[in-house]
């Protein structure tokens, strides 16, 4: 359909935030709008300008024949400490607190808003990792996992603690649960991962470590690699943790369970940006 | 900051897909960028013919002083009566049949791009409910569920059959499982519903019923109502099926599990949407 310049900033718009981390060839929008390729060319200037300018993310041009425009959903520094921020203060709420020190988050975890943003902000800390799929333990993981699923356009797979009739068959791996020391079952669907796939492990809460450990085991039976882990909350662990190299939003400190306290600082995301964009 | 309308039409764009069935007021946008109302009613009207025209959705102005514009996404009927024959094509693929005539749907369930598209068609099916939250049952129907939810931008909430620590406390029901008439357990968090919410419940497969009627039954429980029901397949049934009002995206028929055949007819979607524009 012929469109106008305002028409075509709409809809190409539309069209990028719809298919981030995708190369389309500039003839794909020549062809869509019935213009000429030079049109198109200033349109995706202008696009670019405003995506970086409000942190949108960038979109990058890739020249020659093979060549055509990628968007990166990219969340800057300034909007992530903001939004770190914003998080800890709603984690922080003292009714949050469960018995044994476990948090209360099915609410936060429930918010496409906020689930939203938070995929973003992993999908940025990952922006330049090779990610083919991306994994995570069942049930409070999957809506976290989806979310940066769609702004690194990649699937997902789900680790679970039983098995189902419809996964058809599985392969099991026992692990030791970090904190509580019992030893547990977790399964992932035999045809749902390629070996040699690259892996991001997203989960929503990292103790000692227990469970993501479980996952990286997991993935050494598929052959498979670990591309990164991210966790939305890691708490605080008196003792050693099982996992080193992972991505947190924000941390758990003096959970104080009689007194009802919990202290709330940023995790080492932006610790981690800040070196990268060095 | 301010922006020309070249770079206000990409930022409105961004902002009202991010932003779906909210009330946005005029001097929000003119505000953001220093800009006359005038000018912005002018950049309105063209994101609304964009989005109409390219089947994005439709924009709802509301006039007057509590007034502004609000984005309501929609799959037009030519898109989505082409969108569920490819999916029917999906799903039919004979390697998909497991024992007892389920199917294997991980891999359209992991699918970030499929799972945004049927979110919208849901979206569309109940933009003109009024819908506080939805609900689903763990494992399977959380992806489906928060795709519908991040284009209604209400919350989900998670019925599961086992309890958690993670949860607080629980109300639980038992039900019968329709097909397997086996007598199960499900249960939802206390807190994360409120007395006289609208609950649209979203599930990705339907036999008999049973485990959607278990929802409508543990809603009356919170004294909550059902705002509608939302399946993405449903199974043909030889029984007596337990829910009756339902949109399906798609029917299973004729399931033959010995000579590993299905068929996949279009579900009663498009013959509610076709009515509903009458």
């Amino acid at each position: 359909m012929k469109l106008r310049r305002s028409g075509r900033l709409v809809d190409m718009t539309h069209y990028l935030l719809q298919n981030p981390q995708t190369l389309v060839p500039l003839s794909y929008f020549a062809d869509r709008y019935q213009s000429a390729k030079s049109s198109i060319s200033e349109d995706l200037g202008i696009i670019k300008q405003t995506f970086e300018q409000q942190g949108i993310g960038s979109l990058l041009t890739i020249p020659g024949a093979a060549g055509g425009v990628k968007y990166i959903p990219y969340t800057g520094l300034e909007e992530a400490t903001q939004f770190i921020e914003e998080l800890s203060e709603l984690i922080a709420k003292p009714d949050r607190l469960l018995p044994g020190g476990y948090l209360y988050m099915t609410d936060i975890l429930g918010n496409p808003k906020l689930l939203n943003k938070i995929g973003k902000m992993f999908a940025t800390a990952f922006k330049d990792t090779k990610v083919d799929i991306i994994m995570t333990m069942a049930t409070k993981g999957i809506p976290l996992a989806h979310a940066v699923a769609s702004y690194l356009d990649v699937p997902v797979v789900i680790v679970r603690r039983d098995s189902r009739v419809t996964e058809g068959s599985t392969v099991s791996i026992n692990y030791v649960s970090g904190s509580s020391k019992r030893i547990q079952t977790m399964l992932l669907a035999k045809r749902s991962l390629e070996t040699g796939s690259n892996v991001l492990i997203i989960d929503d809460f990292m103790k000692a470590g227990g469970t993501v450990n479980g996952m990286v085991n997991l993935l050494a039976e598929f052959q498979a690699n670990v591309a990164g882990i991210g966790v939305l909350v890691e708490s605080e662990n008196v003792e050693e943790r099982l996992v080193e190299d992972y991505i947190s939003l924000v941390k758990l400190e003096n959970v104080n369970e009689r007194d009802r306290q919990i202290e709330v600082n940023p995790g080492n995301f932006l610790t981690v940006m800040s070196k990268s964009n060095e």
